[in-house]
Parts: structure tokens; sequence; C-alpha cells
């Protein structure tokens, strides 16, 4: 199976003081919580192939605090990751990353993108009814060849107090 | 919203050396294991109004365990969560339970039993794609009135090695 590890960002800035939302930075609590994330991952083992984020602000710092802390020494953007991307095109691009020996792979995005792409992923179909909070983690390990789709299991969803 | 959280029994002592399946007891390795998850989910503030328990030897010492670390001063057991029971006979007591004013249960049971229960309540139906550790944990919020079938939502589901 090959791990992919899903990571909403980080307590951002509100709406009222950045009218352009891709700006919109972390606060300093978010920023602190969501290192303390990225500790205890680091502490529970966990290292990623990569560290694939949306090129907005409050994510790509998100990430940037990740691979601070040591989890993963390769990190990219993806526009798939952002409030407007799409899993199907993301998988496109899994599949071939998959079919190159990756294994352990972290997103960093929004929601409800990362809860509806899980239900994708393990159940075929996104109701909406996972809670990820933000600096929440997800764990799914994806079948090691054909599609995801429906075919993926959930062995971890954790909001960031349950791991502080 | 009304918690509910399913924990998975310890580990068991094998089949070969308990003919008879209801018998068989948590190993001292699962004993130990589930000790320290239970003083993790302490730690972590959960109280739960009553810990409903699979009346099977390694099921109710897991729930004995639980209990003798303060998560509740309430403990029954249900035939409903035998590996033989069933969710809908389960959801009767539940809705009842509810309207009589519980709002945190924990129920200690069997796979696939709980990973199906959980998926049932999330989704409406069981696929199997849950992936439930002994002495893991799943938390799902169910609503406050009306059924809970596919219309609760999942918060949390943690293998032990991601609490210890």
């Amino acid at each position: 199976m090959v791990n992919l590890y899903l990571v909403r960002h980080g307590i951002a800035a509100e709406r009222e003081e950045y009218p352009e939302d891709g700006v919109r930075p972390l606060t300093s609590e978010g920023k602190r919580k969501t290192k303390q994330v990225a500790q205890q991952l680091f502490k529970l083992g966990l290292q990623f192939d990569l560290i694939l984020s949306s090129p907005l602000v409050r994510a790509r710092q998100t990430a940037d605090i990740l691979k601070a802390i040591g989890l993963s020494s390769q990190l990219e953007e993806s526009t798939d990751l952002t409030p407007e991307g799409s899993i199907y095109s993301w998988l496109t691009w899994w599949e071939e990353w998959r079919n190159k020996g990756g294994s352990s792979l972290a997103l960093v995005g929004h929601e409800p993108n990362l809860g509806e792409w899980t239900e994708i992923l393990v159940w075929g179909e996104a109701k909406g009814n996972l809670l990820v909070k933000k600096a929440g983690v997800i764990g799914v390990q994806l079948p090691e060849s054909g599609s995801p789709i429906g075919r993926s299991l959930l062995f971890w969803l954790t909001p960031p107090k349950f791991l502080l």
C-alpha cells in the first residue's frame, strides 16, 4: 500500500482583513499549533517522500512548517490542491508518482476538499461527513495498482487537540 | 450532537489456546497497551456517561480497564456488541438512551463490526474500508434527533500507536 497523509492548513487570518483569499497567512496561534502538530507527527516517526502543497499562503506556510520540522526534504506546490482543484487531475499526477516508486506522500490543502477527497478514495463518493479541523491530519492507504477510488483504507483521522 | 466512541478490544490470546472464542482473555501485552490507551484518553479529557461492552471476555476486560482508569463510572454489557450483534437492534436501545439525555457513550466490541457500524452511521452503508486496530478508537458525532444512519460525522479514528 501507499500511504497518503492529508493535512489541513492551520488557523489563518480572517477573510475581512485579507480581501484576497490566497494571501491570508497563518495567525501566530495558527503557526504555534501547526508547529506542535508537526513535532508530534515527527515524534510518531512519520516521514514523507514529498510534501505537495496548495500554493495559497496559509497552506504553503503549513507545508513549510512540516518541512522545517524534518518531516520531508521535498516540497512542491500543486494547483490541484487549491479550493478549486480536482481530485481527478491530482490522481493523474499521483499514479505517475506512485509508478516512479513514491510510497509516502503528504498533501497540504483546504476544506471541504481534503475531507471530500478522502471520502472519494475510501467510499467512492463525497458526502461531507468527515470533520477535518484546521491542522488536522488524515491517513489513507492507497492500493499499489489500479484506481484508488473507493478502494483505499482510512487508518487515521485526528483533530490537533488529540495530538498535542 | 451526541458523541459516540467505539473502542476495539486489546490484543487477546490466540484462538488455538481457547476453543471457546468468548472466553479468550487479553494477553499481558494486550492489557498493558489497553491501559496505556485508556490513560491517554483520560489525559485528553474524555469522559463517558456509560461504557457499553460486548460480554465476550476480551472486550469486557478492555471495558473494565477503561472504567478503572476513570473514563466512566457506569459499565453495562450488551449482546448487540457481540460479533453476531446488529447495529439496528443497538440503535433502538441508543435512541432511547439519547432521549433520556445521554450525550457521551463508549462502545467496546469487535471487528469488523465497529468499523462497519461507523461506516453505516457516517455513509449509510458498510464497505469495510476503515482500518480499526486492536485497542484503536473511533469518534463519531450523532445527531440529536432523527436517525443517525448516514447522518453522523466522523471526527476521530486512531490506531493505538498514534496515541501512545
